[in-house]
């Protein structure tokens, strides 16, 4: 199938299946209306996401996706994710899916229908779009106040940062305002001038032989790519560093990428119309390393 | 019925209809799946809303909730909603909701299914929740960052402050914060120290004879109970103003409410742990006021 979809019976063991005594997850059709319009996914954002490639039929990064699925949970207070059968369900439509190179698995599990305290889950896979310009030409990004200081995670937890939640419509609307800038893609800074992160990707860049990337704790996402990357380069003999920095570094930096699951790394070209230079056999390389992971 | 749902077959002109021909809206069961797992409401929080309410069969403050619909869709650059529908479609759900003094009309508009560029709108009507006890006795309070600066608005539109979207992940996790320090509701603070709005209400507060309110520019909502609670306090004799203040212009008030659409006045009767007086004969004449205005 040229899409697949499953929708899970019993998404954590803390919350009663939808229907007691089925089996785990069952096929759905994604053409077909499968939500209410009262589930708290549709109506407040309120649940979480994860989505994994899927290289060669083989998901990447699985456990490290799974476990940030489970922290993006806690950090919403939503019932424990049950791993076992999201691991489960996602090996099940990729088997379903029509083979192909790269694909994706999207997992996304609400809060659900406001009152019935069961959380709505679904996995659905489909084949990636093709991303070899971006992968070989590189992105212009823009850089954009995030809004908030660099450390909220630690000082106002309830906004959310660093989970990965469905309240994306921030991270859609700056995408429309690097178009309006002639921009490709946005480099998140920010109020009080750090660098953070894509609003769907890691920023990772180099300077010198050392491969950095603004790091955890700052109300960003704990890269699964980019933790791939730091191996790849470690392996090229590179020394890898996570550095709280503000745009100069980005500026000044012999290379830089915005890296994440589906796209894999996209080499930063131009940072606010300034051009930067692209590594192109490192990023080629890289690139293939990251196609061909097994988890 | 005791919950009534219609569908809009074109939410707006500037998009095609989803089955061309067929009437405006349609009648569907809100307990069954309406909703793809593809549309950009439920995956991205990629949309607006607005939750009118309905006293003795009334909606109030209509144009008013419908410009602010209109003005939503403009900060998240949607499809321009035709009112005209819109507002066809919430008589219409109201008129086949079954009879009681209060209840709300929710509109939702969406991005639609990514890559269809069909917006995704519904109205949904239910009788309310009984607020008895919040406008009588009141709500605590906790004072939480909203993490941005209280010009964010002007700055960094991008951050679409100041638009009703479905991205309300925070406004619900902030409620669980309340809860975890024994309080009821949230007024927001921003980073530099500004009364904001609270997470689903306006801030309105009484200084002497002056009623107060954070007023719009400052990334939050037009209030469109505010505007009626400013009405009725002018033909009770205060005056009423807009003002940049900090908490303690909140703690040293004469009186406070969270007034929104369907809860309406709600006395504030701690802020942080610290008491503040309830006006228990002005907060009553003004919930009756607000419940039977005609529009």
């Amino acid at each position: 199938m040229s899409h697949v979809l499953v929708l899970l019976n019993r998404p954590s063991k803390d919350a009663p299946a939808h229907a007691p005594g089925a089996p785990a997850f069952r096929f759905a059709d994604a053409a077909e209306p499968q939500l209410s319009v009262l589930d708290l996914g549709a109506t407040r954002g309120d649940g979480i996401f994860e989505t994994i490639s899927v290289g060669y039929g083989k998901p990447q990064a699985f456990t490290h996706h799974l476990d940030r699925f489970a922290s993006s949970a806690r950090a919403l207070a939503l019932p424990v994710p049950d791993l076992d059968v999201w691991r489960e369900a996602v090996l099940a439509v990729i088997a379903e899916l029509e083979p192909v190179d790269e694909s994706f698995v999207k997992l996304v599990m609400t809060r659900g229908v406001e009152g019935d305290d069961k959380p709505t889950g679904w996995a659905y896979a489909s084949p990636s779009p093709d991303y070899t310009r971006a992968r070989t030409e590189g992105v212009r990004v823009v850089l954009l106040d995030r809004g908030y200081r660099h450390d909220v995670e630690s000082t106002s937890p309830w906004l959310l940062a660093g989970a990965k939640t469905l309240s994306y419509a921030v991270n859609r609307a700056v995408a429309r305002e690097a178009a309006r800038r002639e921009a490709d893609d946005v480099v998140f800074v920010s109020s009080d001038g750090v660098l953070l992160e894509g609003p769907t990707s890691t920023l990772v860049f180099r300077s010198g032989n050392v491969l950095l990337s603004p790091g955890t704790g700052l109300g960003i996402l704990d890269g699964t790519t980019q933790a791939n990357v730091f191996r790849y380069a470690e392996a090229q003999g590179l020394e890898t560093a996570f550095e709280l920095a503000g745009p100069d570094a980005l500026l000044s930096a012999d290379a830089a990428w915005l890296v994440s699951s589906v796209r894999l790394a996209a080499p930063i070209r131009a940072v606010d119309g300034v051009e930067l230079a692209i590594d192109r056999d490192f990023t080629a390389a890289l690139n293939v390393y990251l196609k061909n992971l097994d988890d």
